[in-house]
């Protein structure tokens, strides 16, 4: 079973993955690009993943077999599991528990080679209901206190396959970065009594200066303090505080703001690897005021180095406004 | 001249270095590594880069001409400037500053071909030398909260060139990472009056199973929450809070400990592309009780995915307990 570690000075939590059992002769190369040409998520080969967990069957074939438009299944290399105890235990003046959480593929389309922007709106539909569908299912475990949605796309951005899919990871803890969203925001809920996206969206839609992409229920932004060039981060216009309260609706208009936002990078930096996530609110917690759930996309350009690592500072060569300017101007 | 912007939720700082001109084009292929056969900093070419600011020269050769051995110039693209006003502004609710700071870059070696762990001992004693006097040096301007040294080797660790380098970068402002360290070690000072990084040194001393490498003055371990494969720290293991305070006889300790750390990671990972840093007591402190100096040192083996982006949790493959016990092993 995998290990979550605390770090004893900053806090911040780590899953050590032994069973995923990398040796030292396994990072040769690991770097680099293979070129696959077999993909275990494929129409067919339904035995080389987990059983399903949940799929989107119009001829409602049976469980396991080919027929599926959208499929989830477990991590068949998770960092965490949903069986066993918790048993959060010390060493010395370490903190750590077991690998208690859960580990989730979301495979968006039986075609290996299609992106997701490129699937109709419809298909998208299904993928970012699905996220929802997902997070209500899990909720239901009361250890787990986070549930995270993610997209690695490209090798440079950390995913191992090509074939299109999202992950979701639930942690029995809520992780640093949420942690300190959710301080930063209550801190200034709490001396202006009100909501600081709510608040930046207002800002950025009198400035008019980062947006990359507006629609009726959805904006899409280049950040003030973007990390890396091109961070783009897509919000609803309304206060919501947690993803999976979405409804019908909005979850078409998020489909349609993604897909057009990932269209645009894709024609601005001709295709690049990419990543995103969903900020929302921790599971447990009731309808917040002062938090606001969002996608934060990183397109993968420049490589972090020890100066990032070490200050947790950025230096970003691409002022937000101009990513936006170009941005805004590409029409899909 | 680049701005200092924080964001407004977390407070992180980034650099948005527009000077460095990276228009969305500049980005295709930025990624894939270049086969360079020129080095800017190689003897000959002094008049690449600007005026050096110091640099050791054994037969006494004239400033910005061959015949040095190391070699300090500011960066030609860089992130921070020294001239100029902070000129702290607000934009709404965003804050911002000037980039004031500075920049500047440790040529190691005149050879371009040579690695600094493939120095000798005297040389890379000259170089952790020099790293403290240009900390002592820039330590006079009162403007500047903190200085980092670190270096970046190979591409995808961030390195833009391949002659051996360092980089020091000194901020207005103390670092996101080295406040929450600080915070840290500072809380657990108060609850037990020892400093943290001293007793994780007794602690792995006692339990000898995360020591990669040991001598008399100085300690190298696999951290218990390491974030990456093969994650080492170097620490003193006498305390001390300040780099720049570090005297000739530790010194020439820890270029043998750093010259043994590299080389036994260039065996176990066939020279891997890596990153290091020091993390040291703020500029303007005093000596501290709670916070001890030290390097951490990242070999690149992994590609940093959306998971890791989105909740700043780190998913290891490799125990360090693994790690340390391969890298003990190898004999250099």
């Amino acid at each position: 079973m995998s290990e979550l570690r605390k770090d004893p000075i900053i806090g911040r939590w780590v899953i050590i993955a032994s069973e995923r059992g990398k040796r030292p002769t396994d990072f040769l190369n690991l770097i680099e690009e293979k070129k696959e040409t077999f993909s275990p998520f494929a129409p067919g080969n339904e035995n080389m993943t987990p059983p399903e967990i949940f799929a989107i069957r119009p001829n409602h074939t049976p469980k396991d077999t080919p027929g599926w438009t959208l499929r989830v299944v477990p991590n068949k290399y998770p960092a965490l599991r949903v069986e066993g105890q918790l048993n959060p235990r010390g060493e010395g003046l370490y903190d750590m528990m077991n690998g208690i959480g859960a580990h989730e593929v979301i495979i968006e389309t039986p075609d290996p080679n299609r992106k997701l922007e490129e699937l109709d709106i419809s298909a998208i539909h299904d993928v970012v209901r699905t996220y929802k569908e997902r997070i209500l299912d899990l909720k239901k475990d009361i250890r787990l206190k986070y549930i995270m949605i993610f997209k690695n796309h490209g090798h440079l951005a950390g995913a191992t396959l090509r074939h299109a899919h999202s992950q979701l990871i639930a942690t029995p803890v809520i992780p640093k970065r949420v942690v300190e969203e959710l301080n930063g925001s209550r801190a200034y809920f709490n001396l202006k009594e009100r909501c600081i996206f709510c608040d930046i969206i207002r800002q950025e839609m009198r400035d008019n200066v980062r947006i990359a992409f507006e629609e009726e229920y959805f904006i899409a932004l280049e950040p003030f303090a973007a990390r890396v060039p091109f961070e783009t981060w897509i919000l609803p216009k309304a206060h919501i505080s947690h993803f999976e309260m979405i409804d019908e609706n909005l979850l078409r208009h998020l489909a349609l703001t993604l897909k057009t936002v990932l269209q645009k990078l894709n024609v601005a930096l001709q295709s690049p690897p990419y990543n995103y996530l969903i900020h929302t609110t921790p599971t447990r917690e009731d309808a917040l005021p002062y938090y606001h759930w969002h996608i934060e996309l990183m397109p993968k350009l420049t490589n972090v180095a020890g100066f990032e690592w070490g200050s947790g500072f950025y230096i970003n060569p691409t002022p937000p406004e101009d990513a936006a300017r170009f941005l805004k101007e590409i029409s899909i």
